[in-house]
Parts: structure tokens; C-alpha cells; sequence
């Protein structure tokens, strides 16, 4: 498929102005000045964003043991607190003491310095001491003192004096582990499952540049795949067997291999997340990536957060140079865990043994004679903390619920629970592999993949080779004329198409055909219909197809049968 | 179809609970202590959102002269300033003193004053004196001064000095008139077209209640529909005469009449108000909404903006009593001029005449020869704006930018031009009529009409009788035993019906065939296929309907036919 595109700067500014040109991707607000790292899809791009997310949404739905949730954006600060954002979700800042613009430490040394994305705010300043980077806005020197700061939009829920502080949430994934206990009784106590969410994202990049790459609000969807770690999972890679991935692993360096090859040769760590690296790749190249301009690139160990056990991102060749567009992270049993701690509230599944076994259990147990009566509404949360709590624990203890009241937990309240017990299994964290995609930079590089130039009578033709199962617009409907009857004709194929779920299309009555076939090549429309004179004797009309400029003419039952094929995506089975 | 539901509170209560058990709706971040005013779509409450907000979609896109947009939540302050959102959008706010909670001040007193959302804060001042309500946290009346609230979530785009405030959008309007020519440009000037966006809307409620009525972060779906006032639309409405809609009329009272009767006799005072009236009511029909709880009530001249001229709330009733849930607005030129004259912008259409006719021009126009070296990159704006200056301004005069710099147009600037000329056109300011939908109201309508309980046995059996359009699960497939291959020839079934777009079901091995048929019913899985062992003989197998129990034995191709016709939404014209 792959032609070589130039990715090149001219070829990026052309790209930019068509997709503003042609409704695909606008600046945001921008007949108020527009705002930084804010995007439109406007009235072509916008089907194209439904389309890609209603792909991805099925590509894991038909898998059988996903489901979709939906949560809210705005988030308390106690959950984002559990999941470690308060804390980490920082970048580096310095201001500029001449013009006041504020940039990301590490972008203005990323120049001088490899991975500068992975400095300290002490080793940055050294960094800035050496180098002395200029302000991208006004070219001076003179610096503020760097410092770290949380790009999480913050908010307050509530107004007035029962407002809580809160954020926009930086990422889709936490209503998965939120919803652990919801989700885990949905497929009856039994791994692996999987929940998916697509929306909305944030980020409050200091200071956003390469246009949909680096986005303050972004289209996100996220996979939380739930697994038992004892399990020795197996999948079946033949269906890729054939197929040699570009990989970039830690030990192996950069190579073309099997993805079960990768595998067996322990450069993937784990076989869930090479099964959902390969069932990823499957997605990407549905909606119209380019396969050479594909890679799987592994996080070295220094570049993982301590408790992932494996991370590989899909890196896309664009505009743009390589981009991370999607990360596959085995994230070992973090995230419930961390929730698990802050709410007191069981994240766990249960594991049967194949036989009971005798098993010592000494630890603690509700005194339900007073937890009871003192707790009142707690009594379920305490009666559950009280059993996670390690033997050599001190009482009075204090115990935080979600609301933030202290709970003192007496002696009184406990029993000591030591015997010999017959067990039949045995409660576990379950360990999670999290693919995890950014919509617009996808959206991004599907534009920039199938983005064409070419020299049409000694002036620039360029359209867009969309897959059907993304092109914004499905079907182009133009009569010849609009008199004779040929528009009411068209006006009817118009509507048989429009009213199928799904479908899309538009009616072009004005210009010549060719200005109109060139207007619908612009936008990607894959199939035109042309109705002239000899539909309205036979019922033919013109089929046109977009790649290659071929003609047929077919009747209304072809038609038909096209419609139905288009929008399936079928692997028969049965 | 109406079976006249109970809505009582000991109906909702069950409801409620019902919703949180299997996964439809809970109370967002609950094991976090919750958050009030926000939801979580759950494992099957996920799905019945995306498909209702697809065939929300679908119903819109099919007309054929409809477009999808996408624009950002967070919003610029200089964008609601110029819609009237930082003025307007506001509630009245009293802190009880005793326990310093919040609440709406007019919800308090709404017992005892009738519209008491309707009074300003002085009116309400008096009616707390008078009732002195209590406060419905701690029953205390001391309460604060009252004082209006602005109900925008309020945060900062970008970070330190360059941060600029910001909020979250309160509707999703906005975005339709930012790229008001984006749109024109992509209908090629021709009048009427809409466009349509479906996404998070945000409203700060003081204190929500109500469940799902009354959210502070919410689905919207909108539609601006731009049309041309100087043109008498005629629509067919052939397709409802035989329907009397139920209407609640300003002039004719509560009445039953077919909507081009009301139309007629200038109860619905604009026929493209009475068309999009006509195809809500069919959207809300196909999805389940049943048509004995639905109202249109029109608003008093009293209660509409002062631009608007006509506008029409969808009522549907519920357990919660009559709850508004779309409004269909005739909302005249206000929005974009709005936007023109805070953005010097020009947001208008151009009329042609039949004729060209002769007409004196008597204004301002921009001096080339000193614009464009005193403004510079402003130029084209400040062109634009002194072409909308009244004859009678004076110089100098200053012209706010969309960034808030003021320029200065001075006399030289400027040039009279006065002259009879030749015209062949005029440009105007088109209308729009907004029909507004609450996704998530009618979500809970959706379930609430569809909700069902019944005796069976001696015990209450309930389910979900969801139409096919909005279905969480499409189809439930089950062994009758997990051995001897009926296992296997389940899966393949299974996979089948997984693989095909926009189709998902469960694959249920486990208990009784009649308790798996009841876990289908609550959830309303329309149909179930049992796989025994006559299916291993002779390949057919049962199909069982969740409405009336009804079981049929069928084969592959049988299934494969229900398939293909199941996610269809054609209305055959060819």
C-alpha cells in the first residue's frame, strides 16, 4: 500500500490548510482568536471522528468478554489522589521573565539534550545553566526558577461552601477500576474481562504546539483487560503467523519478527499484552494506517513506572516524525490496589483451588456486637478494613473513609480470629493489561496516511484514500442536471442511502461532473452515482469509484446489494 | 402499548436499585463515597447509551441537508461572554448558617409559591422571610443573604502567567455558531442546513437531586438547524395526519391535534418548529419512549428569551412526574449575531434576488491606503467591522479584538460610500430553530416506560422490554450444557454474531436454562438461542423471544436472515 509519502514540511502546511478548507480539522473558537491545543472536527471530520470511534468500539466489543462503560470527566480529588495524579501528573515549568510566556522546561533543551523528557527539575536547571535556550516567543535568555507543575484542569464541584475541589479527569482509565466491582459481578466472578471506555481526556500542556498531536482536551479510549497473574494465558497467534511486525524491543533492538517469535523469545514479556499488541495492529491497519509506517517500540525499564511488568507503544511515522499513539502497559495489580487502599473496599477476585486445603488463619475479625452500634452507616467499610489489617496492628487505630471522616477503631471492636480452616480458594488482586489509545493523534495519522498528491492537466489533484470503514462521507449522489426528472431520480437514491443505519451521504446538483467527481475525491467520498439521461430510460446509473476513476454503470439491485455489503465487517464462521 | 405504569415511589425505589445491581446506572465514583449529580454507565448501562446517542445521530444525519460536528468542552471565557452565559446562566444560592450547605433558594420555597424559579432575588428574599423553609440537610432556618450563582464550571487554559479562565461548556450549541462558516461553506451558501453534536454539556447545580433529571455533567445532543426568514417553508406532514400529538398550547390549552392542524391554526407558530416537533417525536417513539407519557408544552411569551419566537418543550412523564427533556426553540438571529458583533466576524448568508434591483448605498467602507499599515495582521478584521459601523458613529471609535486588544478606527481611516448601485443580492443574518436534547433524561425515560414487573410464581419477576434500536445486549447464547460440543457449536454462534458491526451478545454457561432466561430478561436481551442436543443432530436450534416467552426452533440461515435484518433502519423507497 505504502507509496513513501514525503512527509515533509510543505507537504504538512498543504495538509493543514485542506483540512481546514475542506471542514475536517479547524482551531478550535477560531473566529474568537482561537485557543491553544483546542481542535474542531467540523462538518466532514466530525463523521470521520464518530466512525473511527465506532471501529475501535467494535474491533473490542466483538471480542466477547469486553463491555463498554461511560463515566463522568469531572472527578473528585480523592480519586484521582488514589491513583497517584495528585502526585505525578507533572511536567516541568519556567517562565520567561521578558515576555512573561510560560514553555516546558524540557522542550526548550530537547535539542541539547537526548530524553530530556526524563530530567529532574535540579538536573533540568543544570540543563538551562549550560545551554541558556532562548524564549520561543521573544528570543530572550532570562529565566524564572523551573518547577514542577500538575497538568490536570482543576474545577470546583458544588459552589459556595459545599463546593470540593476536583479535576478534569487526565485519562479514561480509572472509571474501569472505579467500577472494578460492578464489572466483576457483571461476568460473574470469572477472568479474564475486559471494559472499555471512550471520551473525553485533559491535560493542561503548558505549552501546546504540533498541532493534533499535542491536544489540552483529546479524544481518548481505553482498554482495562483483568486477568488472574497465576494463570499461564495462551492465545492463538496463528492468524498472524505470516506476518512479520516491526518491533523495537529492549534486548533485541530494532527488527521485523513474528509476534508469537517475540514471544517465545521473551522479548514480549507476556502473552496477553502481545495478543493485544497484534489484535491493535489489526484495529490500526482496519481504519487505514499504513503498515510501513508502523512500529511497536518497548519502554526501557528506566521508562516504566515501578509496578508495570511490560510496556510497548505503537509508535506512527507521519508529519510529524514518529509518534506514540498507543500504549500497551502490563500494569501488574497497581491500580486496584491503590483503590483498594484509599476506599477500604475489596478490589479482589476469587481463585478456587482445584481441592480444599487446611490453611492457618490468624488475623483480625469484626467484633459485630459493637462494630455495629458504633459504626452505624460505616458498619460494612469497617468490618471489611478490619479484616485487611496486618496481625501486629496497634489500636486505637485510625480509619479514613472516602468522605474524609476519622474513624477510631478500638480493641473493643476486634477479635482475634486464629484456627485451622478447610478452604476451598482463595481471594487475589487481579493483574490488568491496559492498551490505552489517543483518538486524535490516530485520527491524525489516518488523515496523513492516506492523504494523495498527484499532477492532474499540470495542476495539483489531491484527495483522500479513505477506507470505507472511516470515509466521512459513504456515497456521493450527483444527476447530470437537475430538470428532466434526473433529480428527483438522484433525490430518491439519495434518500434510500441516507435512511440506512449508518450511512452517509450527499447530494451534488450543481457545477460540471467532473468539478463535482474532483469536489467529492476532496473530501474521500469512496463511491459517486451519476444519474443522466439513460437512468431515466433503463434505471442504470453511473457507479464511479474514487481509487481509480473507473466506471461502471449498475442497476438499482446492485446497488442495493453494495449498500448492504459496505458498512459489514464480517469474519463468517458459520 | 401503554400498560399504564405504576410511577410510585416504591416503584422508583425498586427501579433505582434494579439499575445499580445490574450495571445500568450508579451513582458515580461510589466506592470513592460518591459524588453528588454524577453517573456512571455501568457494563450494560454503557452500551444502552451508545446506541441510543447513535440512532440519535442517524435519525438527524438521515434527513440528508444535516452535518456532525465535534468541538472542545473546555470553552474560553471570550466564546460565553459573547453567547451570554457569563451574564445569564445563573440560579439564585442561599448557605444555610447552622450547617453551611448550599441549596437552590427558589427549590426551597417551590412548595409553597408557584414558578418560584421564576422570581428574581429580592421576590425571593421576601418569600423566605414569609415561609422561612427549612434547611434540608439539618432542618434549621438561619440562613445567608441570597445571592445569584453562575452555574459555569470555571477553570484556566494553560498554566501560570500565560493561563487564561475558562469554562466547561453549559451546552453544545456553541460550537455550531463558532463554525457557523465552516458550515455555509461546506453547504455551499445554500440554506437550510444543520448541524448536529452530541457531547458532554456541564451545569455547576447548587444542589442536585432528582437522580438523573438534575446532573452536573451530562450528555447533550443538539441540533441548529439555519434557515432563511424570509422564506415560507412547507414541509409534508402527510406521514402524521392520521396521529393526534398531545399539546399544551399557550392560547388553546391542553388538546390532542394533529400537528398540521395546530400548525394551521397558529398554535405552533412556525412550520419548521412544527416539522422538527413532528420527527422528535418519532426519534423518541423509536427508541422506546412510549407515546401515552409524552407531551409537547409550548412556553409562555413570558418564559421565553426575548429573542426567541417560539418554543416547544417535549414532556415526558415518569416517576418523577413530567420532566422536560427536549426543547425545540425558535431562537431567531440572536446567536450569531451574537458572535458577529463580538468578533467582528462575518456570520451571514447572502440572498439572491430574482432581479437585480437598484439601490442607494450610503456607508462606511475601510481606507486601503491607511488600514492596512496601522493594523496590520488586524486588517481584515477592522475591513470587515467598519463595513458594519452605523452612518451616524463618531471617530475615533474603539474596536475590541477577540484577544481584547483595542484598536483605535480613526477618521483616516475611513472612507464614505455613497452611491446608487446595482445589486443582485443582500446578505442576511439567517434564523435558526434549535431542537435540544437531554440525553440522559431520556435514558431514564427510556428505562423507566420500559421497565416492567410481573408475578410469576409468587414472586416479582422483572425485565426490561428495550426495543431492538436500543438493546445493551442484542442477543444471549447458551449451551444447554457446557460438554459434548454443544459448547463449541455455542461459541461459534456466538462469534458470529459478535464479529458483525454494531451487534453484541453474551455467551451464558452456567445454572438453569430458566434462570439464565430470567439474567437475560433483566437486562432485556430481546433474544436468546439455545444449543442442545438436537443441535448437534440436526443443527437447528431454539430462539426464544424475551416478550412472550415464545420459543421456535431455527437453523443457521434462519439466524443469519434475523442478523442481517436486525440492525436495519430502512425505510425502502427504491
Amino acid at each position: 500500500m505504502s507509496e513513501h509519502l514525503p512527509f515533509d514540511e510543505e507537504r504538512l502546511d498543504r495538509l493543514q490548510s485542506v483540512l481546514k478548507q475542506r471542514g475536517l480539522i479547524i482551531p478550535a473558537f477560531e473566529i474568537h482568536g482561537g485557543s491553544k491545543g483546542l481542535y474542531d472536527f467540523g462538518p466532514v471530520g466530525g463523521r470521520l471522528r464518530s466512525k473511527i470511534q465506532s471501529r475501535w468500539l467494535h474491533h473490542w466489543l466483538s471480542q466477547g468478554d469486553i463491555v463498554e462503560i461511560a463515566c463522568p470527566t469531572v472527578t473528585p480529588y480523592s480519586v484521582l489522589e488514589a491513583s497517584g495524579h495528585v502526585d505525578e501528573f507533572t511536567d516541568f515549568m519556567v517562565d520567561c521573565l521578558s515576555c512573561e510566556e510560560s514553555s516546558r522546561a524540557d522542550s526548550l533543551i530537547e535539542d541539547n539534550i537526548e530524553n530530556a523528557d526524563a530530567l529532574n527539575d535540579e538536573d533540568l536547571g543544570k540543563a538551562f545553566e549550560q545551554f541558556n535556550p532562548p524564549c520561543p516567543d521573544c528570543g530572550q535568555s532570562t529565566w524564572s526558577k523551573i518547577r514542577p507543575q500538575n497538568l490536570m484542569f482543576n474545577t470546583n464541584i458544588g459552589v459556595g461552601k459545599s463546593g470540593k475541589p476536583g479535576f478534569l479527569r487526565p485519562e479514561t482509565a480509572q472509571g474501569m477500576f472505579t467500577l472494578f466491582p460492578k464489572l466483576i459481578r457483571h461476568f460473574r466472578d470469572k477472568l479474564p474481562f475486559g471494559a472499555v471506555q471512550i471520551g473525553k481526556g485533559y491535560r493542561n500542556e503548558i505549552s501546546p504546539r504540533q498541532g493534533m498531536i499535542r491536544l489540552r482536551e483529546f479524544n481518548m479510549a481505553e482498554l482495562e483487560y483483568f486477568i488472574d497473574p497465576s494463570i499461564e494465558y495462551e492465545y492463538d497467534f496463528s492468524k498472524w503467523d505470516g506476518y512479520n511486525f516491526s518491533l523495537i524491543s529492549e534486548t533485541g533492538g530494532e527488527q521485523n519478527i513474528s509476534i508469537s517469535t517475540a514471544l517465545q523469545q521473551g522479548l514480549i514479556r507476556h502473552p496477553t499484552v502481545a495478543y493485544f499488541m497484534a489484535r491493535t495492529y489489526d484495529f490500526l491497519i482496519s481504519i487505514g494506517i499504513d503498515s510501513a509506517y508502523l512500529r511497536f517500540r518497548q519502554h526501557h525499564i528506566s521508562e516504566m513506572a515501578h509496578y508495570a511488568q511490560d510496556c510497548w507503544d505503537v509508535e506512527l511515522l507521519g508529519s510529524y516524525g514518529w509518534v506514540e499513539c498507543v500504549g500497551i502497559a502490563h500494569r501488574g495489580c497497581y491500580d486496584l490496589e491503590a483503590h483498594e487502599k484509599h476506599t477500604g473496599r475489596q478490589m479482589k477476585a476469587r481463585r478456587e483451588y482445584n481441592e480444599p486445603v487446611m490453611k492457618e488463619i490468624d488475623g483480625w475479625v469484626p467484633n459485630a456486637s459493637t462494630v455495629g452500634p458504633t459504626f452505624r452507616q460505616h458498619t460494612k467499610i469497617v468490618s471489611d478494613y478490619i479484616q485487611t489489617l496486618p496481625l501486629e496492628i496497634q489500636f486505637p487505630h485510625e480509619f479514613k473513609t472516602a468522605d474524609g471522616e476519622i474513624l477510631l477503631i478500638l480493641e473493643e471492636h476486634v477479635n482475634r480470629d486464629k484456627r485451622v480452616e478447610k478452604v476451598s480458594g482463595e481471594w487475589f488482586t487481579p493483574h490488568v493489561v491496559e492498551p490505552a489509545f489517543g483518538i486524535d493523534r490516530i485520527i491524525w495519522h489516518v488523515l496523513d496516511h492516506n492523504y494523495h498528491e498527484v499532477e492532474k492537466s499540470g495542476e495539483l489533484y489531491t484527495y483522500f484514500r479513505f477506507k470505507n470503514t472511516v470515509s466521512p462521507v459513504d456515497f456521493a449522489v450527483l444527476p447530470l442536471f437537475e430538470k428532466d426528472g434526473m433529480d428527483i431520480f438522484a433525490k430518491e437514491i439519495f434518500s434510500n442511502i441516507s435512511h440506512r443505519f449508518g450511512m452517509f451521504a450527499i447530494y451534488d446538483g450543481g457545477g460540471s461532473i467532473g468539478k463535482r467527481y474532483a469536489r467529492a475525491d476532496e473530501i474521500g467520498i469512496p463511491y459517486c452515482l451519476t444519474i443522466d439521461h439513460q437512468s431515466l430510460e433503463d434505471g442504470t446509473f453511473t457507479l464511479r469509484y474514487r481509487d481509480d476513476a473507473r466506471q461502471e454503470r449498475i442497476t438499482k439491485d446492485q446497488l442495493i446489494h453494495i449498500l448492504q455489503e459496505f458498512n459489514q465487517n464480517i469474519e463468517p464462521i458459520l
